[in-house]
């Protein structure tokens, strides 16, 4: 019978780390003491077994357990609630990786799109794709279009909305979104390029859905979404809904103790993001290389046949970055600098143009 | 111009703290360099401000900002993401706190019917309501609607679903809820009280709203949700769609760096929760005894008008420590005895009769 692998984190001394996973597996299944189950079946199909539990040299545990899938379905929220819902309120658990069967994979299907579908949205190939983000909220709609126009004619491939933008009235979706899409299609015009807007949904599954018709209707192709925000039962099902549309997933609300290369590496891509945006090292962020190497692992690795996402290094990145971006991440990756190009002010579109050409120069470009 | 209050502990050296809340109000809004924005409205209304930064003992420092309303609109996600999106993703902030205008109350509405609500709907007056839940999962529904007949018979007043239950295919919703509802019914009759059913909701909105008109169908008047799993858009949504609907919030994947006391004291009560699961302490869980009191008290509080919504300690409790939850947490609340009820097995209906009889005792009771 498939089942789900989770690798938990046990902050506990080594002696009583058998113990623990052994209430953890209880706690992530049944919820009740073992003893107290009359159902044969719940113990030997639904209730969490502990595979092993490895003492670490840092003095913690690794405690690897099997979920049963049936205990999930085909409910992105659910897996999330099984995997670390009541956990997430216990201080001493961790969870650092996740593995799921075929039958799972194949269920919640994986990005769209992914990396090649994404290329061909944007006609960029053999080099990271470039994007940035209109920002920031509050402006007019005016302001916004004047930026699409400049990002769009500097060549950058994805112009995304900043992930604070939902309805608000400076700029109200209706709008912004029609406005937006037709200035960077203006600009395509002149330029004979393919730049994607990808504009943010905000609210309920109704809500997000509205905001993508009306946007598919200006042709809009890809979206800005923040799954834990929303719920990632509202992600998956409206990437099912829409499998020509590509999601660009924002990681807001995704600290915690679910490892990142779990979360942003594994979950989100599982759950149909073509892209993923992480906090790149040495920005406004802080997680490690180390960290931001495995999200990237894996957004790309061979998984079930699902696509790969493509890994979008974020959060303070700059020009300068650009060629130490590439080495890190490698072709197969977007680059997303957002402020660090606004600062240029007047000269916006050169700032633009340098990235767009530090990422297409070859070897240690800018 | 009304403006959310929110307070952050921030874990850096004193005499950074003032930086470092000048960049998290930037974070938390404009997420931009302010000297590059162009536009002064954006400035003066959009940007959130630092208030006051205030050293503690502990060597942390509260921070408190101003976040403007117009970025979050009516949109209860969007007030997450205001709230705590990215900086989430920053370990050294927390959120500690959150005061919203009472435009924004009314706005969210909090909950539909509140600590009177449920009084009426279960006729239980002058004292803690009881509660249990159906578990385990991967249960039959002959077994669920058995434990539905003792609970009721034993004068328990709300029967909720473990949190665990979604559309598992050993008693999918479809099933379960009407057996449920039609086991509780019949107790009803026998006994002449008033029990409360409240199953599970899982998926997305529109699953949701599904389950709901299912579920109403069959006179049901209560559900349980997991706010964090589906999104608090969803919640909300539902909460204003069902306005006689009760709504008990379970605290899954509710772990984290925001305060229990702001996410499951205030901002689920704002949100909707008629009432609240929060860990207690003692239990499987590790809040201390002064966070559930805070939790308690958000809970409870005079705020802009909404209704009070019932604290619920759970998570492990048993019916020897009723006398002290009822000392501690007063009439207004609803205890929550689950497993350690269900391994009495053959003796379960005098276990929850002693757990009805000691909630329903004068002073100390059992």
């Amino acid at each position: 019978m498939p089942r789900i692998d989770a690798v938990y984190r046990l902050h506990v001394p080594a002696v009583q780390a058998g113990h623990r996973a052994r209430l953890l597996a209880v706690e992530q299944s049944i919820e009740m003491p073992p003893e107290a189950v009359g159902d044969r079946r719940v113990l030997d199909e639904v209730l969490a077994c502990v595979e092993d539990v490895e003492p670490q040299a840092d003095g913690t545990s690794l405690a690897r357990l099997r979920l049963a899938c049936e205990t999930v379905g085909d409910d992105a929220g659910q897996l999330m609630n099984m995997l670390f819902g009541n956990c997430s309120l216990q201080p001493d658990v961790e969870l650092v990786d996740v593995e799921v069967p075929a039958s799972l994979a194949s269920a919640f299907g994986g990005p769209n799109l992914g990396i090649e579908g994404l290329r061909q949205l944007t006609g960029a190939t053999a080099r990271p794709l470039t994007c940035t983000a209109l920002k920031p909220i509050g402006s007019t709609v005016d302001r916004l279009t004047a930026l699409c126009d400049t990002f769009a004619q500097s060549g950058i491939d994805v112009i995304k909305d900043d992930h604070g933008w939902a309805n608000q009235r400076s700029a109200p979706f209706a709008e912004r979104v029609p406005a937006c899409q037709q200035a960077v299609r203006e600009a395509d015009g002149a330029t004979g390029r393919r730049t994607l807007y990808a504009p943010s949904l905000c609210g309920t599954q109704v809500q997000m859905q509205r905001q993508i018709e009306l946007a598919r209707g200006h042709g809009v192709a890809a979206f800005l979404i923040a799954p834990l925000v929303c719920g990632v039962a509202t992600f998956n099902a409206l990437k099912r809904e829409h499998p020509d549309v590509a999601f660009i997933a924002h990681p807001a609300l995704g600290g915690g103790r679910i490892a990142p290369s779990a979360l942003l590496g594994k979950l989100l891509r599982l759950f149909g993001a073509d892209a993923v945006i992480f906090p790149n090292h040495g920005g406004r962020f802080t997680y490690p290389a180390e960290t931001c190497q495995a999200i990237a692992l894996g957004n790309r690795a061979p998984w079930h046949g699902l696509r790969p996402s493509l890994p979008v290094p974020a959060g303070g990145m700059s020009v300068e970055r650009v060629p130490e971006l590439k080495r890190e991440y490698g072709a197969d990756s977007m680059l997303l600098i957002g402020g660090s190009l606004l600062v240029a002010r007047e000269r916006l579109a050169e700032r633009s143009r340098a990235f767009v050409e530090a990422v297409a120069a070859g070897g240690a470009a800018a």
